[in-house]
């Protein structure tokens, strides 16, 4: 295992130490190490928690600021945060408008933030939950009941995000988390394994001619292996079941967000966004915004997921809004 | 060679098309895989052209737009432009006040830069060029008379663009430009090897516990291969030969830049910034402006390298000013 760590068990504390440090103008660290957005809860404001494994990075993180999250909790590496670092998030983002958790379903993220929300609400903090639920790539897997949630996650905190910091109300905050929720979908491929550094091993061994297709961001099993094919090839095979899904039959206007999973080029995912672009154009949909990069990785996998947003005039304008966090800035 | 490519004489071709189209609010493409700033020229600024082997992405492209280049030339991987398109990208940026060639150190990039000056003076375009050589890894290099060009190339781009972009004349933008170089040093490290797709195999060879310190960013020999070591001590092996460079006493203010080569997770680049930012501390500079991320690339190449750029308030105010590109975006 060749990684730039100093000991598999202090990665994930170096690594927000180090992240919080770099970020400072708009990050602080608390508790459990939990990334909060600097300044504190703004009051009135309904507040923004996600959080999950770690090894996702930028996830949660670095979406953590002013037009997304208001507070992250990173677990260990693909490895649920428990409740009480959940707690600690909830009370730093609550600004008396109550606080929404986005989480990605897998089992563990699901319970623990459900007993962090009941731990809130005996403090009379009021909770809403969303459960992001876009990878198309299988129906249940190795730690999900029901589809599991992927990249289409950072779609979900940055519309929501503004939502919240334009003072939409808990419940609207909510519906628009889910609107997002229901028009996103994702699917992912892996070139390569990654290896968890207490692991210390690749997580699943593919053939040096083999890639998975439908792959989880935590190297879950996707919907099959096949014989290392072309990059057009490849992205059908990712976009036409999230086409499918989707039910587009042209005509919408879509955001389309090809995410690297950490060890890809960047040149490889523009290859992928090309071919991608041109199959949804021949389609007769509109790719009205891109978002080309790494935002929700499997630590130094090589592969990238596809993720198909149907955007609506609300849904473009919350997306366009300002947003000043590590991952994503843009202020017009 | 497990790559999301298509064929690997239109790897380059392609991920420039697909570039352009994720970024068409920023950028256009023009002859010669040219990356240019849409809207043309900006009439009475100097433009800045920069460019280089393909491989280094987000490097030259993504920093194309308003605040840093005017036009990016893409070579074939790994290899020098040649003289025409850098004359293409030339012409597209001369708005009639001259035009700035930021080169990196490296023996073909020079001497194509060079032609296409000749070229464009042909054409009354006048140019001045600034030749970027942070690395103090080695004196020559496989590619190079004296030092080669790497991460500080970044800070020049930016700084030298606010320049430009606030009014300053050639030889004025020329001058912070030579500045930036002289006070910016980098040193860098390789965990593994990048293959270049039409190669076909891993530029060079690293045992399992090899790593091999002062890399290029084209797999060039650097200083030494070591052990595997901890993230702590490969870092004090970059930050040391770039402090002693710099000849850092205590009391400076700093720019500290740890970028990764493409193929390194998020988290290991935030541990390495953390312990160089204590480093720095404990010798008395102040860490006043960071960047974490990867902005010059080797492929997937798993490794990392540690800039430091000595600030003044000049240089301090222009990297601070808007700058709205693919890969770097802030609007104050």
């Amino acid at each position: 295992m060749k990684k730039l760590i100093n000991d598999p068990s202090t990665v994930t504390q170096e690594a927000v130490e180090g992240f919080v440090a770099a970020h400072e103008d708009i990050v602080v660290q608390l508790d459990g190490l939990v990334v909060a957005r600097k300044g504190g809860a703004v009051q009135g404001k309904v507040g923004l928690v996600s959080g999950g494994g770690s090894g996702h990075e930028p996830l949660h993180a670095g979406f953590v600021g002013v037009g997304m999250l208001d507070a992250a909790v990173p677990g260990a590496m693909f490895t649920s945060p428990t409740p009480d670092p959940i707690l600690v998030a909830t009370k730093a983002a609550d600004g008396g408008a109550g606080v929404l958790h986005i989480v990605k379903n897998y089992t563990g993220d699901v319970l623990n933030f459900e007993t962090a929300a009941e731990l809130a609400d005996a403090e009379d903090i009021e909770v809403a939950t969303v459960v992001v639920n876009d990878d198309v790539a299988v129906e249940d897997s190795l730690y999900t009941a029901g589809r599991r949630g992927v990249a289409g996650t950072v779609l979900v905190e940055k519309i929501a995000g503004v939502a919240a910091e334009r003072g939409d109300d808990l419940q609207a905050v909510l519906a628009v988390a889910q609107k997002v929720n229901a028009q996103v979908r994702s699917m992912g491929v892996a070139l390569t394994a990654c290896t968890v550094p207490h692991a210390g091993k690749p997580s699943f061994d593919l053939a040096e001619d083999e890639i998975e297709i439908g792959i989880g961001i935590h190297g879950e099993p996707g919907r099959r292996r096949i014989p290392l094919a072309s990059a057009d090839e490849i992205t059908d095979l990712l976009l036409d079941p999230v086409v499918e899904d989707l039910g587009l039959s042209g005509g919408e206007n879509v955001l389309l967000l090809v995410n690297g999973m950490g060890g890809t080029p960047a040149s490889e995912l523009s290859i992928v966004y090309r071919h991608a672009r041109k199959q949804l154009e021949a389609r007769g949909v509109t790719v009205a915004r891109s978002l080309v990069g790494n935002y929700v990785t499997s630590l130094e996998m090589q592969g990238a997921s596809v993720t198909v947003l149907v955007l609506d005039d609300e849904l473009t304008a919350l997306y366009d809004a300002p947003v000043r966090t590590a991952a994503l800035r843009w202020e017009l």
